[in-house]
């Protein structure tokens, strides 16, 4: 068994999927929280300066969709065949999408611009983009690709909290099918564990 | 043989890593571009509102980086094993980070947040990844991982025309390698052959 020790700020974040995807898998993993004042000593030493960064047997790797495929294809979490791993692939992407314009109007420093994404971002990308994940859970027997768990899924409720801080407030309210889907999420018997004793916080 | 019909607007940009692959792979493809007015007619027809888009006997597929990962796998260029198709995800993963850190610039309509974007862009992170990326081709004899080509090598090289308009020049001037690298891959019989048929455009 490969040991993993995953490097990250004290939050959930782009982590979480990664978190949620090793317990899922049900393997033991050093989960190393830095404290965000140790980032400037921390930056240097990552790859392309950016975490997450996963040690497998002590070797670095970045980038936390690239990590996250790699884990999900060692527990039979990454589609039956190629196809699906496309499917689950494109689902990721998008959901990536829409978190980043999220993000480009939550971490916006210049008002007039944050300003002007604001109004774009909860009259029309949220609700576009939910409505039409939303659709696709609908129509996949309840999960993201292929009616059954794969990391598209951990991805997205990993997220959510993240994404939901962002946002100031649950984003799924209005969409029964995803709510559904993070509900199925949570009662998966070994996310529910890793909830149980992961750190409290906030996002 | 699948057929493939690929729809994007008329240029290269985010559809050309998916052009380099198939026409690596030698398979004929569809190369369908509409004319950018069309557009606002098209989009609500396209998964998430998105181009590029593939038609695969007739079923769409979204998500250029996912499209790109399927195909370079049926092509035999998406690694040896999972850790390098994960070396390869992270390069892939890392030249989009790179990309869009320019095009946040580039499409920027605010002139005070833009003003404060491009001195960060061109003092610090085009150097900081293009240093990054020389090295990490120099060490692997060449390509981005293996020693060999794969669709990062391929997806960079398609993306360049694209990332240098936006950068306004050519941004791999002091960067040794990746123009070797480049040579290289525009040296490719089939790559050569599509870019001399190829409709010609600026980016």
């Amino acid at each position: 068994m490969p040991t993993y020790k995953l490097t990250y700020f004290p939050i959930k974040g782009l982590a979480e999927p990664i978190r949620f995807i090793l317990s899922y898998g049900g393997v033991d993993f050093v989960d190393d929280r830095f404290d965000r004042e140790d980032w400037p000593k921390l930056k240097p030493s990552m790859p392309f300066g950016q975490v997450p960064v996963l040690e497998i047997d002590g070797k670095k790797i970045n980038q936390s969709t690239a990590i996250a495929r790699y884990l999900a294809k060692q527990f039979g979490i990454a589609g039956k065949d190629d196809w699906e791993a496309m499917e689950i692939d494109a689902s990721v992407a998008t959901i990536d999408d829409f978190r980043n314009k999220i993000g480009a109007w939550h971490y916006e420093t210049e008002p007039a611009a944050k300003a002007l994404k604001e109004g774009i971002l909860f009259k029309e990308t949220i609700p576009y983009y939910l409505e039409k994940l939303d659709e696709q859970v609908k129509k996949n027997g309840g999960y993201f690709v292929g009616g059954a768990v794969t990391w598209a899924d951990l991805t997205f409720v990993a997220l959510l909290d993240y994404i939901n801080f962002m946002a100031k407030g649950d984003i799924l309210e209005k969409y029964e099918n995803l709510k559904q889907l993070r509900a199925r999420v949570l009662e998966l018997p070994k996310i529910k564990a890793w909830i149980e004793k992961r750190p409290q916080t906030d996002y």
